[in-house]
């Protein structure tokens, strides 16, 4: 009833501020229109013409409709011409297999990286050897994958604070992760998890970015053996994977990476301790119940199965201790990498459990370590637990035991503060004020509440107590706050991802776009309105991070002509102009060209059918965005080239004929032009 | 110096402009104080707030460097939560191989259509069997081709306006058509052209899309046969292809489809006539100079030898005269498809040619038919040619010839007027207020210049001539106008499709976007502001056609459980709610599964290490934007099975293990536990 009123007097504070709004806007006109009046009206230079905009803008507000609201938040996400978004957002692309970056407050996509799904303007997977290297990494055993489902992207990190370097991120569907190099914003290596097929609870660095975390999810036999569902208990497990990261080689370093076995069940969504918890890793999980699902056997559906339980498992993991096991060799082999067994990390001390409710999502780490929160998406609250209640627990070592012998921290020996946020909670972000706000997919919604502790100083509100909510479209599933994840969020922005978009766009048929819905959060209090819907046309697009857009430091163009992308370093077989040549070794042919605005050189090259063409292309330009692509029919090739960089490929000329290979970005005026002939003479 | 002039005296007046708005601002800020000061300050309901509107706004644009111009800007294109788009853009993806759909003014992509690259989010090309065909139909021979390089995409037309029902695009790279049905926004069908590799002046229908025209590009031996360069003026060709379009079956009709042999120029763009020129087809052409490339053994590059002419020649086409030879059988075959010979083109009088200045991209017919506009990249003026004025020389009969016999029209026979535009005209599109616009690349910018004829009481300027441009970043290909290649455009925006963005956007590394920008051209006379920027993270978007929204009517959910999208019927392997099953015959497993929120039944499949495997699956959701995934790891399948969608996919069980399947649509908040085992017991 409250609520209802206090709409009504907004509708009519709005009429009024409406009413001066155009009153204000008439004096604006009649200003405009003197200043107008002694504007030439026959410049072709119309770009810079200023006369009578108020005028035509508020017009044109009232004609289409813009609440004094919409006004607002215009005016707060509108990035003229030329000019750079203040944040830069790193999406999933979900299972489109690519990743998103979003220029904010604009929210534009600004590009899209390939990294598990070959893509031909990158020139992904189309020949490239670089690439096609890389997208070989990731292959599960002897299948060639062309697709992922990327879901948590971690940003690199010193001192717990994104340094803008590198980007990993996971693939669900078959339990890999990516490195991507900031430097180019290239996918750089895929390494697939030698024990699970799949994840869920990757990519997480560590604050400086030493270990990528990965996370499992559904319990199977390690090393994807066979084993019936029925032996599910004994032979099926879950799985925690530290990946050791090698800054200075920009890749990860599988050698000295390990996994450890846990039970089970399925450990979802993981977080590094900072700060005060450094050192420590947290993933929750669901489905404790062991339930194996049968639904066609008249058993309960895994939907009903794996939510009986009020309590599933808090994972807290002793990262130093698991680190010098592992390091000690205490662990057993799955296909070739090295695994700490499940006994093994109890006896080390390094695994404890604390009951969490109930089908956790989202363990979230406050940004100074001191903190947990938990959002349980069948619990309307969120429980936040203290890092030094439970090393106080695990000093008084004052346990019970789940079946598998995991020493079980009390809840109520660790929680600090429940707070009733509303239905479905999912996930945690935080700010500079001292707020978190937590997604909650029922309402949809997102929720503003306080911390206590350290932060209670940073707002005017009671500690661990809900502030306020702002309705979503719809089904908001994971949130993004400005540099969200780090030691020293900025607050200011948060980004609502949303599943389902329903009515929010123009009807494009049955599939439907997800919605991000950009929130301002700059304000204290209860006021953080929705500013912008964007339509995301892709997967499902989990997670996102997001930075500073000055940390960033992207090359223009590569360092050197002839740049390698994939070892940094000039290519060996860097073609400079004028060293251009096709060399035949029985039927070995090699190409050197060179590349730059309009042609290939050389313009002609002569094969035999059955010989075997190993290419190289030098693009000699050294301007900012003069790229070039290249493409051949019928064999399936498109590369990128950017300025600078060499690249090379390879193919069997099986088919004759004659090709045209042309460049596929349009460079010049005479783009057209870059073309030549690759002629197949037939085999008879 | 006039312009500077100009220049400076607008700095003034925007200077007082600026004033004058904060004077006005400051009314409204005391206005809403007093409005803010009744609003309570504890609602919940924070987006419904509307306290304080101006102030705030008016602050954030000051802080935040917005002039004007840019709150004028942000006004016409922001699109607040919830409210949709007045025109819906398709853009084609270049060589990403997709189709961008794109609403306008937000200028927000609600959607990527997957054509010619596989793509995982919309479970194209990853198992489900319709899409697995539909690529299939796109293959060259026996290359599996991944990739397309979009060129030109072109609305199904019903008396020369969008009728909203298909939209047809060309893969210049491997030269294909794409046939996709608006209904669900799906691909339908790709066409691999028998007599070409490559193609480039393709897709353009006719005004009611009983045919689709697609014209080449790099003159090659027909059939993609060898033939020596040496032998370029005997055996290679150019052509032009007539592709019969079923609107009733919503497929190409590839039996009853046709091309004609043309001189080896380089066909480029195509335009079919339309009302007054309805029944031709017109297609210009480059390198008539028959340069053959080498610049590595010293000849001129193509750049420069594809360049030397003044005049490269108008292909003009008449269609009903090339369906009735077609039709009568006086055809070659190459490689199973009939083409016209070039010498029973000229024989039967349905080919001449009229020189067109100098490197020409576009021709383009006026709304009325009566007229085409050539431009040409190394011309400063686009020429205006008369449609009545080619029919009378055709019925004059004085033709020259050109060296493969075709007659020539005189140029000035043909010619109506030359309107000096500015340096790389590239395409040119028509409003409804008797403008012609036209790209210029080399400037870049885009001009806006006057029709005559009956569109001369339309403008109140001269016809034939310039009347302003307006600069874009950068490099400007072709332009799109709402409704734009329709015999009634709608005129109000234009997208300048540019191919460089330099500094336009946040630095991503060396591959940059292209950048759509939108041209506010309502307005007659000289102002026609840049009024958004939207970065396109994909290959080069080529071009785009606009319709009105309210054109298109598709479908939110499929019409019933069980449809099948590529035959446009309920399925017979439909599985209803209670009848999943999976049956064994021999090695053949067979699965009807159904897919509804949040469990898969049935939950477990076993299957023997051997199998082969056909699995059926059917969405009996009815709720819009109930869409569910489903993967399968290490097997590459990822299917989106959208409401009321059924589908089919097979695979051989070649590695036993224990896979879990999931949704990859995050559809309700116990998505996760959307899951199953499929237990692949091994053969031994």
């Amino acid at each position: 009833m409250k609520l209802q009123k206090n709409n009504m007097s907004k509708t009519v504070i709005s009429g009024i501020v409406v009413i001066l709004l155009i009153l204000a806007i008439g004096l604006m006109v009649s200003c405009n229109d003197n200043g107008g009046s002694s504007e030439s009206a026959d410049s072709a230079d119309s770009s810079a013409d200023t006369s009578g905009v108020s005028n035509d803008a508020m017009a044109i507000a009232e004609a289409r409709g813009l609440t004094p609201d919409d006004i607002t938040a215009a005016l707060k996400t509108f990035t003229p011409s030329g000019v750079h978004d203040e944040y830069i957002m790193f999406a999933s692309g979900g299972h489109g297999g690519q990743v998103y970056v979003i220029g904010m407050p604009s929210m534009r996509i600004i590009k899209q990286i390939a990294v598990f799904t070959p893509e031909p303007w990158q020139g992904y997977g189309y020949g490239a050897e670089g690439t096609m290297e890389v997208l070989a990494g990731g292959n599960v055993g002897d299948s060639d994958l062309t697709w992922g489902d990327t879901h948590h992207p971690a940003l690199s990190e010193t001192d717990g604070d994104y340094d803008g370097e590198f980007l990993f991120i996971n693939d669900k569907a078959n339990g890999r992760v990516a490195v991507i190099d900031l430097k180019d914003f290239e996918t750089k290596q895929l390494v697939k998890n030698p024990i699970a097929l799949g994840d869920h609870g990757g990519t997480f660095v560590v604050p400086d970015t030493e270990w990528v975390i990965e996370g499992g999810q559904y319990g199977a036999p390690l090393g994807w053996e066979y084993a019936s569902i029925d032996d599910y208990n004994e032979d099926y497990r879950g799985m925690v994977t530290f990946w050791k990261f090698d800054r200075e080689a920009g890749r990860i370093d599988t050698d000295t990476s390990f996994a450890i076995e846990l039970p089970p069940y399925w450990q979802d969504l993981c977080d590094a301790g900072k700060l005060a918890s450094e050192g420590w890793i947290f993933c929750n999980s669901f489905n404790t119940e062991r339930a194996t699902g049968g639904v066609e056997d008249g058993n309960p559906p895994f939907e009903a199965g794996a939510s009986q339980n009020d309590m599933d498992f808090l994972h807290v993991i002793d990262k130093e201790k698991a680190i010098e096991v592992a390091a000690a060799g205490k662990t057993m082999d799955v296909q070739g990498f090295p695994v700490i067994p499940l006994q093994t990390a109890i006896d080390e001390g390094l695994l404890y459990f604390i009951p969490e409710p109930k089908s956790p999502h989202g363990v979230d780490v406050t940004p100074d370590g001191k903190f947990l929160t938990i959002s349980g998406k069948l619990d309307p609250h969120v429980s936040i637990y203290s890092f030094q209640k439970i090393q106080d627990a695990i000093a008084a070592g004052s346990f019970e035991y789940d079946d598998y012998g995991v020493p079980i921290i009390a809840f109520d020996d660790a929680v600090e503060a429940q707070v009733e946020v509303g239905l479905g909670p999912l996930h945690t972000q935080y700010d500079d004020k001292g707020y978190a706000y937590t997604s909650l997919f029922l309402e949809p919604a997102v929720s503003r509440w306080t911390l206590g502790g350290d932060f209670s100083d940073l707002h005017e509100e009671e500690d661990w107590t809900l502030v306020t909510k702002t309705p979503v479209q719809y089904n908001v599933g994971h949130i993004a706050v400005a540099e969200g994840d780090t030691v020293s969020p900025d607050g200011k922005y948060l980004v609502s991802m949303n599943k389902w978009a329903i009515d929010r766009f123009n009807n494009v048929g049955p599939l439907l776009p997800q919605n991000f819905q950009l929130l301002d959060i700059s304000e204290a209090g209860t006021n953080m309105p929705v500013i912008y819907d964007l339509p995301i046309p892709d997967g499902e697009p989990h997670y996102a991070q997001i930075i500073k857009a000055d940390k960033l430091d992207p090359w223009e163009v590569y360092p050197e002509i002839g740049w390698n992308p994939h070892t940094n370093s000039v290519d060996p077989n860097v073609v400079q102009l004028g060293e251009e040549r096709v060399e035949r070794n029985g039927n070995e042919v090699e190409i050197w060209m060179t590349a730059v605005r309009s042609h290939f050189t050389p313009e002609h090259v002569n094969i035999k059918q059955g010989d075997h063409v190993t290419w190289h292309i030098t693009n000699v330009e050294r301007a900012y965005d003069a790229t070039h692509g290249f493409s051949i029919p019928y064999y399936n090739i498109n590369l990128s080239i950017e300025p600078g960089e060499a690249t090379t490929f390879e193919f069997d000329a099986t088919e004759d004929g004659v090709f045209s290979y042309y460049c596929t970005e349009f460079c010049s005026a005479l783009h057209l032009e870059m073309t030549g002939y690759m002629m197949i003479e037939p085999s008879e």
